[in-house]
């Protein structure tokens, strides 16, 4: 016998939160998907899951696949990188099992699969694989949406940031664009605030939680006073405005 | 009689091209949506009606807008300004007549609506209005899907660039970022070059034409030859790359 005609594998982005926020490709693809996967973190139900499960093909075989570790905290140090590379293999691996089986295999991706996301990591490992990538709206998009705030016109510059970057490096990036959103606020938030004050950009700083979900929040980030900030959030500085 | 309640106004992103993009939510305005409104080039079927107008509101109204010239040349030159200022003004009044009756208007915007859309330009003249953004996928996350390129990984910093900037800001900001996407490529095309060149980004840059559309393309920069580049490019410079 030979082998079967390998299987698609598809990057999923299903969106910032908000379960209408998935594109009709996404829907349809996961409608027919005999096998669909997601991460989660352990002892939850996992996000991507809940804003895409409604869609899943009832026949699918649904994978979880749960990070090892229950903090962010420790992205940096070597010891947690290495029990990240292992998941990832291992990850990896079990799905192309499945795709080397003829089996299409979507992964569900928050946001967009390749800003910032988890799956570039199985994509990187599984570069051989016939690949189709769903574009997804970015939890950035979701924020400004729900803040309503324009973040570029023109000919305005955007830069997206992480918020682990040091502050003198914050601060020169934040007076040299237009337009920022800050990323992995955290425990960042009060170097953040020092960087935009530093930049001149504070006072038009928006904090963003929970952008299109239940309990979404938007403030001026003058007003929002708890630390650490958490996971679900991020700061939007808007671009040039409008001539008065 | 009492007026009545007013409509709400809906900026509805429709995505970079492909209709299957369209998220639920979209779709879901537009079937219900009594006046649905869209912006074209003279003489052209209207690039957001063409994604989006299958899943139109059979009853609704449909307003199209004509942008009042048909090149994009002459941005930056006051009489133009003052043509478009006068045409975005009638617009936004003619939308306000229908949510004063109390009819919901939905604007399609391509990509996304607050990330340089033409609906930002309605949305300052119509602050009164109840409104609602429905984010929509961006030609950029459209284009490194298409190009399967992931952008950003960890801690990279991306920056969105307009092709119009002068060379020495173009070269500088790229010298200083991680991943980036140059928007507005066109006649910019050699002046992005070179500063591709000087800021060391030039081997890993990508030219990306109609992303998600029929007939899209991809390609290393290095082997696109024509110029000017078409109006539905961009240039992608991904991040870093895996540990080999």
């Amino acid at each position: 016998m030979s082998a079967p005609q390998p299987g698609t594998l598809y990057g999923v982005g299903v969106g910032p939160g908000d379960p209408e926020l998935l594109t009709l490709k996404a829907v349809r693809i996961l409608a027919a998907a005999p096998v669909i996967a997601y991460f989660a973190k352990r002892g939850r139900p996992g996000h991507a899951r809940r804003i895409a499960g409604d869609h899943f093909n009832p026949d699918a075989d649904v994978l979880r696949f749960e990070y090892p570790l229950t903090t962010e905290r420790n992205a940096g140090v070597p010891e947690y990188r290495a029990v990240l590379d292992t998941f990832y293999d291992k990850t990896a691996r079990e799905l192309d099992i499945n795709l080397r089986q003829g089996q299409d295999v979507a992964v569900l991706c928050e946001g967009d699969p390749f800003l910032y996301g988890s799956f570039i990591l199985i994509y990187d490992r599984l570069r051989n694989a016939n690949t189709v990538i769903v574009p997804g709206i970015t939890s950035m998009g979701g924020c400004w949406s729900e803040a309503q705030t324009p973040m570029t016109r023109g000919n305005d510059v955007l830069t997206v940031l992480p918020g682990t970057l040091d502050e003198n490096a914050l601060a020169q990036r934040l007076a040299a664009t237009d337009a920022a959103v800050i990323m992995k606020v955290g425990r960042n938030l009060p170097k953040i605030r020092n960087a935009l004050a530093r930049a001149g950009a504070a006072e038009r700083a928006l904090y963003v939680e929970r952008g299109t979900q239940a309990g979404a929040r938007v403030q001026p980030l003058g007003e929002m006073t708890e630390t650490p900030a958490p996971y679900f959030s991020l700061i939007l500085v808007p671009g040039t405005r409008p001539p008065a």
